[in-house]
């Protein structure tokens, strides 16, 4: 096994893919557009102080899973916040939104099911169409009329449409509504993650609720959603969405839910008092929204590249197509190096094998930061290209 | 699907296997033998402390991906003290125990690899055997001889072996010397998980440093180990130990570590003040053997039931098959309302199909806690035999 550690490891380093983790030091004033925290909640003092009560309250681990003695009333109430947020009947929190990911397509695919899914859908859910067993289609990324052709002929007496409203990567938004009234035609359950939508996603009033809450598809009989607790929540932990019977169902079937320990009490407190400021303030959102359009005006200088069209006006993902691998590294590391810290990311992390660097606009970087972010990456960029 | 999810709970209803967590209120004054808290460390003011601490330090979540920036300083004193209380080289920290088995099986595993595992290993493992599409063979529980005919004729290039140090619900302990000498005669992997081990086995000064540390095992290059931060250790997460190249091939590999956001910091931290207070007071692992002998003898009285033999040195946990997962759940119920809380384990979660209680040691359990304990559970084990 050694020898072939050893042959793996020359292969990556050939091809420009080490990667490794970049330490980071508290309190480092670098511009942080790499991140997921959103909203700026992981630092947020609401959220110590509900995570620091937990501790006192309930101490620093869950000491079981869920359905031994992991289950603590602030479980309970955090799951009816979440189902009170995002519009869903009812929620069940994991550990991780990779495991609530793994949970529902396990629990609902199998021989029985046909996944159709977007190609472009998380290493999380591909594991778990994989881990299920069931059939599985991917559609050309966001074509409705593809996913339609791939439910035409189905076999199987069920049928699961999995997408994310959000992507990760692009930052690109799928076609909510439609998806939904093909699901509704072929009989079939649409997933949604809103793993980069929960908290970033809608308007007004309602900025930060996410893209199911106040549409049709909050509390379908056809929709479930998965959540992440540890991207805009600033915590950690991942949850599913729908109705009681699913619910009940995961609770009994779900193989990353049983054998798994509870969420540790800090994590779910950070998150529950992520979701009243998340109510309080929209403004939060909004700034998100707003930020992401600096940002993409603040780059104009260095387009003439290959762009993605995003739509602005939902996610917070600025995405950069790079020419290579070592290309998106070097960038990378000028920015670090000009104080601003980028996503950068190469195959296998790219759905559609483009290096890119990855921005969020998250809602506490001032026009100072902007400004010095843009400047700094305009000149990295015309220098790569 | 609605209509399939009807039938399933149906089915589950008609069997007595329905599943729904009781909700804990905070300080309720059970005798507690149900959870995996092994030394008490969850409610421990020392890792409260510390988790208050790196909540004011790092914020409540990690905000991104460990590759990304996720990776704190924090993570990496975690990951060389997880290394050196185990005596591996190199440890890598991840969200869960559950995603750390995926992580390392997922990476290593593959059509090149065969899989030869314990028939009762972990529901983790198990995922991620089937994830990393490898010929998987089941050995019989503990059979060295059964093992070895399994990798006798194999036509994969790489092997590796997979058990746990002691098994989650049974508590007894895997011949680990004896595995490793049959790794060593196949070149192939021994992977053990401690999550049931570390922070309990060990004896003298070593007593809670698992079953790896000070032994041939440690640090041994045919040796991969397992770990949770969320059992003895109090807190959340999980870690696989082994070489450095083990670890630089996982930090590019396995999905779950690098699609997965980093551990949340309080989490972290506290799992390194529980490694602090394992080393400074051995007295917590011994308090769980003799507690674990203490229950044994008070349970006499209620044997003649059929046992499973349990090597109580090593393990915290007390297995009481029961006739039927209704007798099983029963027993239970009666405990609770005497103030016990015990495991009660029904199909799919024991690997044997038999239902049973598990009962947990804990070192923080009191004599008049176990004469408690022991004196409610004899007279419902003698009510139901």
């Amino acid at each position: 096994m050694t020898q072939w550690l050893e042959e793996q490891a020359r292969v990556r380093e050939r091809r420009g893919l080490v990667r490794s983790p970049l330490v980071r030091v508290a309190n480092d004033r670098m511009v942080d557009l790499a991140s997921n925290d959103y909203l700026g909640l992981a630092t947020d003092a609401r959220l110590a102080e509900a995570a620091r009560e937990a501790i006192a309250k309930w101490g620093t681990g869950a000491t079981s899973s869920r359905l031994v003695a992991g289950t603590t009333e602030l479980h309970v109430e955090l799951e009816h916040a979440l189902a009170q947020l995002t519009g869903m009947d009812a929620a069940l929190v994991f550990s991780s939104g990779y495991l609530a990911n793994l949970g529902v397509t396990t629990a609902l695919g199998g021989p029985g099911t046909l996944i159709v899914a977007d190609e472009q859908c998380h290493a999380s859910l591909i594991d778990g169409f994989r881990l299920s067993r069931s059939e599985v289609l991917n559609f050309r990324h966001n074509s409705v009329q593809d996913a339609a052709d791939k439910l035409a002929n189905r076999t199987q007496p069920r049928a699961l449409i999995a997408v994310e409203s959000i992507y990760s990567v692009g930052g690109d938004a799928a076609p909510l509504s439609e998806l939904l009234a093909l699901a509704e035609g072929h009989d079939a359950m649409l997933l949604v993650d809103e793993a980069h939508s929960l908290g970033v996603s809608g308007s007004g009033s309602k900025a930060g609720w996410g893209a199911i809450a106040g549409t049709r598809l909050a509390g379908h009989p056809n929709v479930i959603v998965t959540a992440t607790l540890s991207k805009a929540l600033g915590s950690q932990g991942g949850a599913v969405l729908g109705s009681l019977l699913l619910r009940e169902h995961l609770v009994n079937r779900a193989r990353s839910f049983v054998f798994d320990t509870a969420l540790a009490p800090p994590a779910a407190a950070a998150a529950l008092a992520a979701i009243g400021v998340i109510t309080a303030e929209p403004w939060r959102a909004a700034a998100v929204h707003h930020n992401a359009a600096a940002l993409a005006t603040g780059l104009q200088a260095a387009r003439g590249r290959p762009g993605t069209a995003v739509d602005r006006s939902l996610g917070a993902v600025q995405s950069i197509p790079m020419a290579s691998a070592e290309a998106a590294l070097a960038a990378a590391r000028a920015a670090h190096e000009a104080g601003v810290r980028v996503g950068c990311f190469r195959p296998p992390s790219v759905p559609d094998g483009v290096s890119r660097l990855r921005l969020t606009a998250r809602a506490t970087l001032t026009s100072a930061d902007i400004e010095q972010a843009c400047a700094a990456l305009r000149s990295i960029l015309e220098r790569t290209s």
